[in-house]
């Protein structure tokens, strides 16, 4: 009887449901996107970055948004995806923000400039110190919203065919670098190539290059660089802290609602704090496979690094001069850098010099 | 015309519709939770971890997942938060496992042990080396299910009265030290002391205690402890990178849709991630202000932390040898420890190095 009165009050209430259906619906909306990773698939780190992300869009809004990932190339090549996005050609985009910076010297910043902050400091300056608010300011000028997105941690030096003992071994040096860092390694003699993950092997084989950089041991190895260029430089001073971005064309972050945006936001945190972990997990078992295939691990000399860091602080200043976005943000990012590492070399870099030294004995 | 039909047709399936709404309730239940932090609200960063993830859930359940936080000892002390949680007296709490190593000494791992992982080995080991599901395999034991919601960074040293030269100027000083740090250094000659935060300042002052650690520059400063033990150690060679816990109650946990188990995952990344950044960018002014307030930033002498790294061995092999998750997961651990510092010392300490040194020339 009760039962029975329920349904009838639900059908005379019918029509008022039906009205009130649009309202449960614009919680939820069913979203399709399609967003372009910068990466092959089998980078599977940094490209499987952008399918944790999306997975995990999915899981939140139970199955409603749904983000197809492309790899770099299948339906928008890495140098367009920004301006892919930006266009609303297609709706995101995982990739290095220094890729773009040919478009403005800014975009470098999001990601790495030489001699700058490393993986955690680089977190803390986007997450706390402002960096987020002042990248975001700089891409709504390109209708895009960036939301970290990945790690690698400091990068490695690349490979070299030959040894070098000072900076004077750098000139004429033909290496596939790119973005700011090129710039900078061009002071020292270096002639930066620009040349695809693929065709980097067979240049350095036949000594149309000397020198190629990639990323670490993980994904370097996959590609077999120590076959044909034997040293393996450190540290990658180009790069303390390269940050993978997760890119929306603008307007369609300001339609989502609050609640889709927070879970793009807390995705996109997850996926940086797992691409982190997971180059840290992969790199020491490659690192041991690289050295046992005949890699020479070398660490630069000092006097390549100290002139590096001259010439990095010098570009800076050019490319201050013509343009305030960069200016305004490079010193921002400089005056949290020298204050960060103040606080990080007492307690952290101490901890981690006593752990390197004794970590076997225990 | 069409409209009307619309609503007629709406109205005779009124009944169907009605049926069909708790489908829709289904995905996004009303949930309501009551959270208890291990910290006071005066530990912003820390305490205010817990408010960052309630806000997250809430946003991203439309307002649907409600999470209320408690501080400290509000409805649950601190020392029974995780018996709380257990038995469901309250759903959550955001807390350190090892303030629980009384109850079994594998709590301990889970936030930190001495010399073990810094910060982001530890991520990396929870999320991708496999430490996420060591832990949760014990803590299912006591019912929760965990997730690692914070970062501290390497903890400070401590506050000490008087300057130590040597392993000898530590016997017999009374220190205010939890949990397995303090069984370690019982080894080294100090008498452990558990005091509530609260009370730290006036015992160090009246010389009832002659040494305390709290946390970093961040937290230390509020309490003021450079007036009253102005010798400011570091590093805190038992806490490389302490973890915090968001724990659920394993039932409520499993009760979950995959929808919200999601929403609690990421939100549990983001403050993760949050905290630590928060910590990198407060902690550099502090330090400098600290300083200027008369601290004395002093390292611990070598033969004290290579006599304390020999006593850590020796309590985790006494307290392996009578449990057998506490050695599974502490092999785990130290294995994972000394591949992740094997790489990590090539590109990472190189470069942090070199802006240890630089920072200030650019």
């Amino acid at each position: 009887m009760k039962r029975r009165n329920f349904l009838k009050g639900a059908a005379i209430g019918g029509a008022a449901t039906a009205l009130a259906a649009p309202a449960v619906a614009q919680t939820q909306p069913k979203v399709q996107w399609r967003m372009t990773s910068g990466f092959p698939r089998s980078l599977d780190t940094i490209f499987g970055a952008a399918e944790v992300f999306a997975a995990h869009v999915k899981a939140m809004s139970g199955g409603n948004f749904e983000i197809e990932v492309f790899p770099s190339g299948e339906i928008v090549p890495t140098p367009q995806a920004v301006e892919a996005v930006g266009t609303n050609t297609i709706e995101m985009a995982h990739t290095c923000s220094y890729y773009y910076w040919g478009i403005d010297p800014t975009f470098a910043i999001g990601t790495a400039v030489p001699f700058s902050l490393n993986a955690r400091l680089m977190n803390s300056w986007l997450y706390e110190g402002g960096g987020n608010d002042l990248l975001n300011a700089f891409y709504a000028k390109h209708k895009l919203y960036g939301m970290p997105g990945g790690n690698t941690g400091v990068q490695m030096g690349g490979w070299w065919r030959k040894e070098i003992n000072s900076v004077d071994d750098l000139k004429g040096v033909k290496m596939r670098i790119a973005g700011i860092g090129g710039k900078v390694l061009e002071k020292l003699g270096v002639v930066p190539q620009q040349i695809p993950g693929g065709d980097i092997y067979p240049a350095l084989e036949r000594g149309t290059i000397d020198a190629a950089e990639w990323v670490g041991p993980y994904d370097d190895e996959k590609l077999g660089f120590n076959k044909v260029a034997p040293y393996y430089y450190y540290p990658g001073l180009w790069e303390g802290g390269p940050t993978v971005h997760f890119f929306v064309n603008l307007d369609k972050w300001n339609e989502l609602g609050p609640e889709y945006r927070a879970i793009l936001t807390n995705a996109a945190a997850y996926a940086n704090t797992d691409m982190m972990a997971k180059y840290d997990a992969r790199n020491p078992p490659a690192l041991r496979s690289l050295i046992a295939g005949g890699a020479k691990l070398k660490a630069f000399p000092a006097d390549v690094i100290d002139a590096a860091y001259v010439a990095a602080n010098e570009v800076y200043d050019e490319l201050s001069a013509s343009n305030a976005d960069f200016k305004s943000i490079i010193d921002n990012v400089k005056a949290f850098r020298n204050e960060g590492y103040l606080w990080y070399q007492v307690a952290e870099y101490t901890y981690d010099t006593y752990m390197i030294r004794n970590r076997t004995k225990g």
